[in-house]
């Protein structure tokens, strides 16, 4: 096994961001990421929440050993807040197990697509991430991992009910599959609510991509599956597989009406947003995401012309211009007005490079 | 006598703009344009306001002959109102003469720094205005106008109170003496409110330039006198120029502090404003005159290279934007969504040949 040790520095990453951030993928023009995750737990082990220090020791030990050698592991209680904080902006660990204590550990594949969380809620957290909407792949590589581990490992599963996790809304299947959506134009037209109550009535989640709201920054949102029990796999990922191109033909439908029926205001969102980018002197994580959301929204509508500047590279400097990714950079902490000065620079200096007019 | 009969036009103007938005004169980084106005009436006639409809076109043809051949003169009876819209964005007439009724006429230089409303409140409105902060040649300009239509006129006065005019607030020297300053910094720190108490103080009024509250558009306000009975003319004169010095350099201190202690706060509303104008596709007059403020801040305050545009082209482009100007520009009247996105091409095109970076 590979074993970090030491301080996270951006060059241990072996891309600028995971495969999540390439913008690539079926459906990409609506659909950022898709993403199943699934809750195991070791038999013979309380739930990390009543574990002794030993408990979660044993159990990093035993994860690591099971692994041995296919990925890197990081350490997480001998970790800096920033390295962890780093880790939540790629989407390798939630931030509660950055915030967590005791001995807890990620276990993830250089390309980022995999990350195993070991002792977050769970003693096992595995996800699969990957860019567009593929939720078919994603299951496929995960339930090959997910029965490689259970080889490995003693897996609480109970014939009754499924596999057992510290929370009863994962009990079941222990599956949440989430995707990722750029709904700008539902959101301008403030057709979000109708999306809302098409997942309500398929017993789906829609959040914000950081918060809890309907409203979310950047006019990200996630669309995730609230049942695991009752349910087979098959039969979540079929659910989502339902609702999703409902959602991307409306989205799709609300930007062509707006092309065809105001593109005056369309093109002055979006230029104004590009403009606000290339002259802010100093910008903070919220209007980053809000102006990114809108040149996104230009460069796949064609209002802005791709040339030095797709996607993808926005995807990076969306990245590499979070708090810690900012940090990290300078390989110093920062006070939030300096990372505002340094994003703001960072952002200039980039798409000044990217002749796009 | 010249009179214009038909429309105007924009060529019927020899500059651009009039005199005070040149940008010059003494303390024009804070003050845009000194104004002193002198309310007249003609002895024999009742007030406008209970004027019939035939002496009104006495009125108007008296002073006409007393002017003779010596200003443009313009019928405001029979003329559009988007041209008397015009004549009001140019400061030559209120926004009263504009929208009043029966006959009325404007007579004003060529350098549009002097101008005479017959029949608005008074039968006669006398006004210099000047860019920059000079008084004392205004006064003196405007009191040789003064001196020669008394010649002509029997105008109507007081030995006891002085000048008679039709509001009580006028009566006396029936001078009203006002500045306007731009005021960005003391705006953004909030510090207008001791303007506020320094002109209460001495009996001045504060207003924004277009409207009554404090909080002035594009950071623009007016420092005006309140009496005209009891004081000389001189009086009320000095009574400005005592009070401005103490504003300029209260206005010129907070720039200078904040170049010093925040420069990249400074540095980013200007640069964010300047990349707005020049990438906006629709912008209406509130916002470009926010906008502008700032720009016109970065150019006093060196952080915008000014080549290829001053303060001179800024104001010609302010005046070119306001909504009558637009119409006379493309020669047909113009929704304000129309006048939106017109102006936001013209400002486009202007900051884009304009290559200030």
């Amino acid at each position: 096994m590979m074993q970090h040790t030491g301080e996270l520095n951006l060059s241990d990453f072996p891309r600028t961001c995971g495969e999540w951030l390439q913008g690539r993928g079926a459906d990409s023009d609506v659909v950022i990421s898709s993403r199943i995750r699934l809750a195991r737990n070791i038999r013979g082990f309380n739930f990390p929440i009543k574990m002794t220090e030993k408990q979660k020791a044993e159990v990093v030990e035993l994860v690591a050993e099971a692994i041995r050698g296919r990925a890197l592991r990081l350490d997480l209680n001998s970790s800096s807040s920033i390295d962890r904080a780093l880790l939540v902006e790629r989407h390798l660990i939630s931030k509660e197990l950055a915030n967590g204590d005791g001995a807890r550990s990620v276990i993830f594949g250089r390309g980022e697509m995999v990350s195993i969380m070991v002792n977050e809620e769970d003693h096992l957290r595995i996800q699969c991430i990957k860019s567009g909407f593929d939720l078919d792949r994603i299951w496929a590589r995960l339930s090959r991992i997910d029965r490689l581990l259970e080889r490995q490992l003693p897996i609480a599963f109970d014939d009754k009910v499924g596999y057992l996790t510290a929370c009863p809304t994962n009990v079941g299947t222990g599956m949440r599959v989430s995707v990722m959506l750029h709904l700008p134009c539902l959101t301008m037209k403030e057709h979000i609510r109708k999306v809302q109550r098409a997942c309500d009535s398929m017993n789906l989640a829609l959040r914000g991509l950081y918060g809890e709201g309907t409203q979310a920054l950047g006019d990200f949102y996630q669309i995730s599956n609230q049942a695991t029990l009752g349910k087979s796999e098959e039969q979540t990922v079929a659910a989502i597989k339902q609702v999703m191109p409902v959602v991307i033909k409306y989205e799709r439908g609300m930007r062509e009406a707006l092309l065809k029926e105001d593109k005056a205001f369309l093109e002055d969102r979006v230029e104004r947003a590009l403009a606000t980018l290339r002259a802010a002197r100093q910008i903070n994580v919220e209007e980053m995401m809000q102006h990114m959301s809108m040149v996104r929204l230009g460069l796949r509508c064609g209002l802005i012309p791709p040339a030095g500047l797709g996607i993808h590279e926005l995807n990076e400097l969306f990245l590499l211009c979070q708090p810690a990714h900012l940090q990290k950079h300078e390989r110093r902490s920062l006070t939030p007005e300096e990372r505002n000065v340094l994003r703001a620079d960072i952002i200039r200096n980039r798409l000044s490079q990217a002749s796009m007019n």
